[in-house]
Order: C-alpha cells, then structure tokens, then sequence
C-alpha cells in the first residue's frame, strides 16, 4: 500500500555562509534527494520559479516514512515544510 | 516548447444549490477536466484530503494557454487558485 | 497498517437556517460521527472551548480512507478543514 | 478535576548550535517529557509529519499547572505554543 | 478551584436584520450576560473602542463551564471567538 | 479621567543571553512592573498559558502616559505590543 | 484634555443594494461626518486612493466619546476600523 | 508631471448575477477602461494567469486622478484593489 | 501641485546595538526628520502608542519626492514601511 | 514565444554589512540587472515608494528562462519573491 503527498520545501540558507561548508551540504543534500527519487519513493521534484523552494511529489507506505526521509534531509534545518496529503481525484481520467 | 505549472483549486459551492443544477455542473467540470487530461496538458489531478480542493500539474504551450484553460472551467466562478509556475530542478534524477 | 492523522473542523452554519433542517442536519452528523467512532477510526473528538469547532484523532488504513469519512460528513459543506498528518514522536513513552 | 488542553509545539533550533550543547538540550527535553508523560498528565506526543513539531494532549489540574509544565521545557526558549483548551464533545461515544 | 480565561468576542450581524427580531436578540443577550455576570464567573466585560467587539475576563469552574457560558450566547452564531487561558503571572503583585 | 486599555506583550528574549544580564533585566522589569501596579494604573497583569506572553490592563490619565509606561519597560526592546483601547459595555452589570 | 486616534475606515456596501436606500444612507452619513468635523472632534478625513475607505484623525476627550462618534455613524454595520491611539512623537517640531 | 502606479484589481462576481446585468456591465467597464487606455493614462492591463484578476500600470497627473478613475470603474463595487506607487528604480537603463 | 501620503514607519532595532552608536543614529534621525519637517513636506509625525512606530502624513510634489524622504531617513535600513496615497474625501467639510 | 511575468523583490540586507562589500554586491547587481535589461527580456523596473522593493516586468522565453535570470542576480540571497504569470487581458486596446 502507499500513500501520496505533495511537498513544498522553502529553503533558508544565511547568505553568510562559509562557502565550503555550502558547498558540502548541498552536494550531501542533492545526493540524499537522488538516492529517494532512485528508490522510486520521491516521484517528482520542480523548483518553484524564483524562489529557493521546490514542490515534490513523495509516494510512501506511510506517514512514517515520509517523515523519516523529511527529516534525513541535510538541508532540514534550514526548510520550513508544507506537507498535504492527497488521494485520487473523481475526474481522474487514469482511475476506474 | 512546454511549460510546467502547479496550481491548486479550492472550491466554495454554495450548500443550498439546486441539486439537480449542481449535479450538471460537476458533470460538465468532469468532463471538462477529463478532455484536457486526455490531451496531455492536464498530467495530473489530486484530492487534497479532507478538503473540497485539488492540486493539479499543467504543461502547456505557454501562460496564455494555461489561462484559457483555467478560466474555462465551469466551476472557475466557486474556484479559488493557486498559480506555481515550475522549472526543472538541479537534483531532478531524471535531468540531465 | 494505520496512519494517524489530526484534524480540526471549524463549522460555519446559516444562523437563518431553517430549524427543523438544521436538527436533522445535526443528527445524521452525530450518528455519523458515532458510526465511525465505534468502528476505531475516530479514535477522539473534543470540542474547542468557546467556539464550533472541533480536534479529532484518526487512525486509518490510508490517505484515501481519511478522505472518505471527511468528504461523508453531513456538515462537510459547511466546514473548513485542518489536516495534519501524525506519526511516533522519539520522546513518546509507549514508543519502544 | 482535570483539564484537556491540545498544544502544537513549533521547534526553532539555530542549525549552527553546538553538537554537544544540542545533544545535552535533546537530552534533557526527552527525560522532562517522559516524566511528565509517566505522571499522566502529557497523556500523548504525536510528531507533525515533515516538521520540527508535535501535537500533545495534555490532562491537567487546571491552566497553573499546564502552564508550569509548559514553562519548564528545556527547549521552552527555542518553542512557539498554540495552546487550544478543549472540553467534552456531544458526539463523544464515551460521553453518557 | 477556579480558572481565568480571556475572551474576545467579535460581533458579525447582519446589516438587514429584521430590527424586532435584532432587538429581542440583543436584549437577550443583554440578559444573559448580565446573570453570568451576577453569578461572579462573568467578572469583566469592556467594550473595544470603535468595533462591534468586547473584550471579556471569565473566572469558571473549569474548560467545560466556559463553553457551556460561551456556547449558550444568543449572539454564539454571529460571533467569532478568540479565547486565551491565563495563569498568575510572577510580576503580579497580588500574588505572594 | 481616567481610560481602559488591554495590553498583550509577547517577549522574545534571545536563548544565548547572558545569564546575568537577563536574570538583571528580568529583576528591573519586576520592580518597574510592581511600582506601576502598586500606583494602580496597571491595573492586572495575567501569563498566556504556555506563552511568554502576559495581558494586561491599564487605567491611565491618557494615551501619552500609557505610552510613557511602556515604553520605560526594560523588557520594551525586545517585546512586540497589541494595544485596544476599551469603553465601558452597555452590559456590564457594574454601569449604571 | 484630548486624545489623538487614527481611525482607518473600510466600507462593505453590498452591490445589489436599494439604490434609494443606499443614497439616503450616504446622505446621513456625510451629515453626521460633517457634523463631528465642525465640533473639531474629526480633525482630518482623507480618501485611501483606489479604496472605498478613509484615513481619519480624531481628538476626542477619552476613549468613550470616540467609541460613542464612531458606534452612531450610519455606515457602522457597514465597516470594518482598525484604531491607532497616537501620543506625541519626541521628533515633533511643534513639541516643546 | 505625471505620477506611476501599479493596482491589482480581483474580481468577485456573485456566480447566480443575471446573465444580461452581467453582460452589460462587463460590457461598460471594458468600454470604460479603453477609453481610459486611449487617453494614455492607463498604460497597461494584463490578466493574472487563472485568476479573476488583472494588473495594471496607470500614469496620472496626481492621486487625485487616479482614485476618480478607479472609483469610476463599473466593476468597482465588486473589486478589492491594492494600490503600490511607484518611483524610478536608479538600475533602470531608461534612466539617466 | 502636491499630493498626500500616510506613511507607518515599525523600527526595529537589534537590542545589543551599541549604545553610542544608537545614540547618533538617533539624533540623525531626529535632525533630519525634524528638516523635513520644516520644510512642509513631513506634515504630522504621531508615535503609536505603545510601539516604536509612527504614523506620519506627508505633502510631496510627487512619489519620487516622497521615496527620497524616505530612502533617506538614518533608520531606513531598521524601518518596515506602509504607503497609503490619500485624496480629497467627499465628506471633508474643508473641501468646497 | 515570449512570456510574460510580473515579479516583486523585496530586499533585506542586514545592517551590519561591511560597506565594501555591499558597495560591490549593488555594483554587480546594477550591471547584471542592466545586461538583462539591455537584452529585451527585463522589460520594466520601477522602485516601490518607500520601499526596499522593485516592481519588474519579464519577457522570456520559459519559465526556465525567468528562473535563471532571477536566481543568478547578485541580491538573490537577500530577496523575496513574488512571481505573477500574465497573459493578455481582452479589454487590452493593443490586442486584436
């Protein structure tokens, strides 16, 4: 069974940042958000048109595990989270 | 060339409709809907649970076309929206 | 498999609405509500001192099943919905 | 007599704390929140999904005594409170 | 034991409220705060300068009294709550 | 003359303060708090349940000596202010 | 003894108002206006560009007789204030 | 001397208006907005994707002018306007 | 030809400033704002009670002016500002 | 194909920074703002009075094209964005 959300990740970074340090936790973050969309739980990510956010699609077993992938996230000190939880739409022409 | 959009439609029908109006209108939204689902501009349609609201992802043409499609949604005049234009995203596994 | 979810329900009814409609209304809400809380999805309800609304804890097989008992509630027209989805917290006590 | 009080618990930690100093502050809000939970007063501790937050359920003598607890948490200084005073719900299946 | 609590209350009616019907509403209300009032658990109510809106200090048994008082308002329907529980508060000089 | 006014003060204290600075600040605002209460224009001053946050009343000559107290509070800088000015309410049982 | 208070003034006309009803409404209104500026209670009243409503600038005697000049204005059911209490500013040329 | 603004101007018929008091109206304002375009103080209107909404950038003598031609608007009683002023900006190549 | 303008200045000024530096700042802020002044433009400056916040009215020949003013204010880079053009308002007794 | 987007900066740079270096960041954002300006697709830039903020119009070819412009600006690490998609309005005398 698994179970569909949509997420906004709006990301922070101080503009003071030490510049490697930078470099590292990005480079930490894009492999980490890689390696979930591989596993074919983290089906889509865009970035929201300039704004340092993305929008994401995570199709999961459960809220669990949503939160521990979430919450892995080397960036998620720096992300405020809008998380809704979805189910298939009546017009959907892909259902029944 | 092609563009990608979110946007999230909440609807507010009034409770005391006429059913019989009401049921017309959500039968022509569906149908409405499931055409341009066909023609491969509408790529997805989800519930957000517990809410009488969808969250949609849109590739068209261009602003212009994503607008006529909007506004030509018989429900569009209950709709409030929600426009997130999308570009690609640098950890997107499936780019580059 | 369960997932937890919270929900808050504000209610906005009519204050003109016909009286013999709104008890009705307001029974079918109650059995309703006591239906799906004797078969352990509504696992609480408590009302927010002071005003029409209410907290309340589900357990339930997936997104689409929480859907489902919301999107069923006589007074689902008149309500606005607040969705959270839960999961363990590492603090909790009964948790390993 | 006791009280029902929902709180939402948002957490603030600056990223650039002190490894140590974090892991004592984690520490101490754990063992301060399983003894209030042992004492059956933080009767539950949900994780909000995707969030440095959580929602509890907290059964208290009156609002001196919640406030105390609440006053007293390690990371207190690092938290905004939503505080929702909760009272018997006529649809409770538990209720008369 | 008693409990103190802040309440605002903000007063929405409409604008071609048949006037008998506003004025036995009205005088109602005006008769009911009054007995809460003379009970003692009603200890302030002052009007906010300029809007159709008090601010009012309750003194009650616990959360349920509260919502009883404030749910058996004539206005309830027409009014948006916003309740604040309080506690004593260090500085008071009162207290100590 | 005298004039009512409801006074919320949020505090947001920095968490790295120096202890002694702050244990120094917090006695100055207490006895400056204190002396304003025993000269009776502060006339209540109760915590927000599980905030740092207190609600309070003022009886002052006029608007410039409700500014000139709280301006002088020596937690002043680091609090955000919710002034509403109150008029006595044609319920209120202690009027005419 | 005066007070200064800056009052801002949204006007809410429904649309499909009686056209007859609506004109004798602003008539009165304008009357009552104009006969509180001439007491040199309302010293200014300016239109917010683009917006059915004002900026105005009373000097009253106390919080009461604003409340009382605003509460009879036959746009009050009508409007939503939003009341600033203003002192002097130590910049103030005109101040000592 | 002429003076830039940008307003935002959103839409909110009522869904059930009578189609031909519908089609009239929109009828005048468009015929009211090109005339205003014409005269070169209206210089441009675009609609926001998927929203009843349209932005647009007026050159006038004073605000004076431009709340006349707003307030002129048929749609005006049915529009929420946000008014920003503008200034030159020292990056523009067109400046200096 | 001159138009007018509100303008609410909210200063917020880091706590830990040095205190000779925050003294000069604030006596430039005073020299200049007090120049301004006497020069007709800055026509009214209020403090809001309880805030660190004025409301001013401002005479300008244009919007460039009145940026400028403001661009140049000592506090500008502490200062969030709110612009609202004024007009002549058809109920002010002192227009014809 | 060209599209068109509004977009508002607003910008916060600490006021602590070094002056050098903000000297040369403005520099660069100057001359990065103006090449886009000169290329046709940094239509519009106008200051929002009073404000650290901008008001632009884009003309691109893709919201790809709109997001690398706007994330490879200088000030970007200092911005808030608010991007508005816009399509042609049908009471635009300069279309059809």
């Amino acid at each position: 069974m698994s179970q569909l959300f949509a997420v906004r990740m709006d990301v922070a970074l101080p503009p003071d940042m030490d510049p490697a340090a930078r470099a590292d936790l990005l480079a930490r973050e894009k492999a980490y958000s890689q390696e979930w969309q591989r596993s074919g739980h983290w089906k889509n990510i865009w970035r929201c048109v300039g704004e340092y956010a993305n929008l994401s699609i995570f199709e999961v077993e459960d809220n669990e595990q949503l939160h521990q992938i979430l919450w892995g996230l080397p960036l998620f000190p720096y992300m405020t989270m809008t998380v809704t939880p979805l189910a298939g739409h009546p017009s959907d022409v892909h259902l029944g």
